[in-house]
């Protein structure tokens, strides 16, 4: 089962990229998402190389081990 | 008028803290809560000396000056 801690922090991400990140808005989907992929994107964002309204604050809270582990959370969940 | 970039991340605590902050839930609502008091809290989570499950991460994400800026926004919301 999942790690409940990741589960909390996944949860958050629900306003914008949709109950388990399958978005049904403009925003990008993460459900499914290759692992090394949303990793990639979050180290961008919390290193600020990648443009963001509110990614760069939210990438920023988390280690890059706690980013690792949403990264494989999401990769699990159906797009 | 508020800051567009303060809307933006304070949009993403509604999640949990509601619409504007004024929550429906247990979780606690911020809505009208008093800036100085709102920023403690923050500042507190921040530096991991207030136990949280996902708020670590979130107030992390913020520089002091970002924290002041989010706790005066919710002030000026109606509970």
């Amino acid at each position: 089962a999942e790690d409940p801690q990741v589960r909390a922090w996944a949860a958050t991400c629900a306003t914008c990229h949709g109950t388990n990140g399958a978005s049904a808005t403009g925003i990008p989907a993460i459900a499914g998402l290759d692992s090394e992929r949303a990793y990639t994107l979050l180290k961008e964002f919390k290193e600020g190389t990648r443009p963001a309204t509110v990614m760069h604050q939210h990438a920023k809270g988390y280690t890059d081990e706690e980013l690792k582990s949403l990264a494989a959370y999401f990769s699990r969940q159906r797009p």
